[in-house]
């Protein structure tokens, strides 16, 4: 039987990565997973290689409409919509449907805090997919709702989760993320442009005013016994792809400044996790290593003069960020083997 | 049985590039084929993951010395090595090894070629690992002996042999091909410090020096019935990856400005071709469309008003420049259908 | 007494090159010229702080809109507009306004070839702002009204002209121009996102389309005696400024190809003039050299066996190639030394 | 009467950028400067127009051998030389020379940060040329030894030391700094090649091992009473040039999170310094506003939810943050205007 596949929003950049994943799954190769409908918003219509050439084997394929109709017909159907669009159009699907939003709608618990980030009504939560945080992979078997992590908290839990969930650190946390562009979409923005773009580094969001910081904290607070404090500080630089998260936090009263020992922490935090590599010590994560792969490079030190744990995580903030979290999660989903079609791989240089 | 491969020079972009796709390859994944050797020069006794932490599955491997001894005991050795290295090692292995050459040394059919721009004794020639141009496929197919062509040529050549063999153009053309600073190799030199390459175009080997030249001729004439004329520029821009070749030559006399009878040409001559794709009508190929696969794009176009074509190929030098089309030559010569483990689809953006 | 000048067009990259190269500009420090009105389109009302925030002395200044009441009580203005803007304004200011158009308007000597490129009426032609060109400067001095050469020609014409004129070449030129993304100005388009110049080479206007093709054949045919046949491709390499132009010509007939000649006859074109330093031989252009300065670096040599000549020259396009050849223009224009305020060293690395 | 200017390590990034800023001064354009002996290590009998092709006026200067011999006769010298290497070359000067030193030798006031840090004997302290932190500047006027601060420390000081000398914040500073690659010197590393700095974002020094970090707690810690706790890290992006600090610290106890009054403590502290430009709320500082320039870009926000302030400066580390640093405290050693030959506006974009 063939698992059918739609992607809803197909122009854009994770919906493009979807694809581009999908292409090289097992599932699509041996024809047990068919891609589907392939819909856009404004540029339903076109044929998708006009707008994604680097796909070429669809690049005949027709953009279809975002309805419910065209979506309707689908085992899995992957969002890749702008925030507040996933919850309309899931409302009008099916049960029996699996859905896989890469939009916020369904990843905050709390409706005051969706309002105050995003505006509006909340619509509720989905099982969260992030794997490699302590109890989220289970709810992920079979699921028919997932929400897809933003790429922000995916690389910043990662990185100091296991750090607040022993204890090591207070609750007070600083995380300053450098990020490629593609973060931002592939909406027309002035300062989006590769003019603009290319020679610069520039911070945005600044003052905890950045909509992935609730997501943050709501990660972190589940494993601290109570809200951690949070400062989020996002900078985008010149490149596509990537997020290199550096976090902050002081050593806990009483936590001995032991490397060795912190960093058999997240050894054991990550022992069994096939995308999170814990590099050897003295070798630090750079996001060229990660490229295109839903790998995440991680490193922990302690700054014993300032009484700090410094942690950082690398990833592909299209990949392991979006759309390999997606996938990753479809494949727990359906039951099939969680590595499934997800490179680990980066493309470097 | 398992079909055992090492790779010689596994410290350097090309090797590490092969590894990539290895480890994607359906082969490696269900272990009928073996990643065995990894050797290196200067770096052999590093961890391979200290040199290409993005070959995060291989992380652990020791990289050994490249010499016949360690090399010896495989069915494919992949040579990733300087140019007059490999006819040395080449030399010392036994002929039922499948050796898969990424270096210069069995490209030029003439002496007194090799001699000009390499300096020295040439070595010979072995089949071309360029499969998409006539009459080489053929030669690949369980061949023992392999020369993957220059990344230069690779590109250049795609573009411009159809209009060539099919008598629309005179043979004198002009090549100027943008590339990534990879195509430079893992070199300590100054004027490939990132300060020095990113915000800058500038050109090298002007004036015919570049020694992808006589290997472009070569290919070229071999359609012509008579010696091409070319000119070749390559110019180095800010980014790692890709070659954008622009080829420019004189419509021959009688030939009609007809562009779709041009495109007809160029269609019919890639149609059963996997990787190399004709874009249509009015779209231009740009490098980001296909880094990371083994895919070419390609576009031909005619100004009338100048009286020449104007045809262009986009390639990722690393990959189909490179590493895939080493890899897609591994296939040939093993039997293993010719597109196995290597992407179509380029990461993007 | 004060030259007041004016410059429309404000919020757009050329605007804002004039006014980073007139913040430095002597006149402008003494204040015997004195920057006035700053227009813009759609930006008018913002504050130019909150558009250019590089420009910081001027962050205060508002932007006013564009119509010829604002610019009226200017001596100089300067016109930083879309095409086809500038004759109508133009033709709503005093003759005694010394203007300087940066569009394209009063560029074109044919209408036909207006029409065909453009569309629709032509305006006719003004004095052209490229001094280094035989014949030029002559009409720049206190000149009223100012055609600034487009990038690209500005760029092949400095390099292949001494060849034409000098009659090394025949009149078959290959132009290949790798340029940086600000030469396509600030418009919001998406293949001009970071996401998508980034990582990527790509060619445009291919087969002749491009608008500069006519002005470039236009300034070559006064020096060849004859209509030059031109095939021009531009190519957009992931930078913000600069462009690289490689022109390629077959040797004439019964031309030695003696580099040292060749190079002679170049040293001589160029021989007085500040801003265009031909290289020593050996060394090529690279734009990094020139970025953020009115200089010109230009190379030439032979390919013997080829058979052609390659001449080669990078410049700023947005100094050089566009707000340095303005402020240039308007020294010459207003009777100040011709080097005023045109840094010649290059922002580099 | 003419001062004759020096600069020992001329073929670098740092001694580059002297002689872009001295060749764009008034008094060497008046004749009142003049620029004497350029020298380096390695590169010594090489033409400067070589190495510093940007350079153009000075392409024929011929680099001499960095030696007390070479640099004696000078009124001025620029010491752009590898740490350790000032003390000694200084040591043979006159006192009447005035030393302007863009090394760390003369920076750290505690021997033992010294030798932890740089290792080895400590050299002293020389008046600092960072004349916006109190204080600074009158030591400056006349001196005749400077040490030039740091790039990090420029930037990160400049914009987290109003916050602590007002006590708005407790003294545990965060400073997570993105810096572009020119940072690191032309030193030959395999890790500073273009295709390993494009498209990678990565963190170095992590855990408060980078050598800056005992200078940025020293010149904070002179305004806090006491020493201050910073944690900083390092981060390299794919640019060439720019400093992006972002400073994260807990507000101190009983200070009202009140932007306003925040905000006017950084104008108050900046609003006599013709180099730093606090930007209007809701501005944020971005690198690429200061390229080439002497200018900072700084803000200041809150983020109540985390009871944190997080302040922001951009600078040039090549210019500010060294070579403009350097020049800007020669103008005060000689009682030349402080701004003279100091761009303000950057080059953008």
């Amino acid at each position: 039987m063939t698992t059918k596949v739609a992607v809803a929003g197909a122009s854009g950049y994770a919906g493009g990565e979807i694809l581009r994943l999908l292409l090289g799954h097992p599932g699509v190769q041996d024809g047990s997973i068919e891609i589907g409908a392939l819909t856009a918003g404004g540029n339903a219509g076109a044929a998708l290689g006009s707008l994604q050439p680097h796909l070429t084997p669809l690049a005949g394929r027709m953009l279809e409409d975002t309805n419910p109709e065209v979506l309707g017909g689908h085992d899995v159907v992957f969002l890749a919509l702008p925030h507040g669009k996933s919850a309309e159009i899931a409302g009008r699907l099916a049960e029996s449907v699996t859905i896989i939003d890469c939009g916020a709608d369904f990843r905050l618990g709390e409706a005051a805090e969706w309002d105050r980030y995003y505006g509006g009504h909340h619509a509720g939560t989905w099982p969260y997919g992030l794997p490699e945080l302590p109890g989220n992979r289970e709810a992920l078997h079979g699921a028919k709702r997932i929400a897809v992590p933003g790429c922000y908290p995916s690389s910043a839990n990662l990185a100091i989760t296991p750090a607040v969930a022993a204890g090591l650190v207070r609750p007070e946390v600083t995380v300053v993320a450098v990020s490629g562009s593609s973060g931002a979409g592939r909406s027309l923005r002035t300062d989006l442009l590769g003019s603009e773009i290319i020679g610069s580094a520039r911070a945005y969001g600044v003052g905890g005013a950045h909509r992935h910081t609730p997501e943050i904290i709501q990660n972190l607070s589940r494993f601290a016994g109570g809200e951690v404090s949070v400062s989020f500080t996002p900078v985008l630089a010149p490149m596509a792809r990537g997020i290199l998260a550096t976090c902050v936090a002081p050593l806990a009263p009483g936590v001995t400044p032991d490397e060795d020992a912190i960093r058999a922490v997240y050894a054991a935090a990550y022992a069994d996790e096939p995308f999170v590599h814990v590099l050897p010590q003295g070798q630090l994560p750079q996001t060229s290593s990660v490229i295109g792969s839903n790998t995440v490079h991680v490193q922990v030190t302690v700054d014993e003069r300032a009484g700090r744990l410094v942690a950082l995580a690398a990833l592909d903030n299209l990949t392991k960020g979006t759309a390999g979290g997606a996938v990753q999660s479809m494949n727990l989903a359906l039951g099939l083997p969680e590595t499934q079609g997800l490179p680990i791989a980066g493309v470097a240089p």
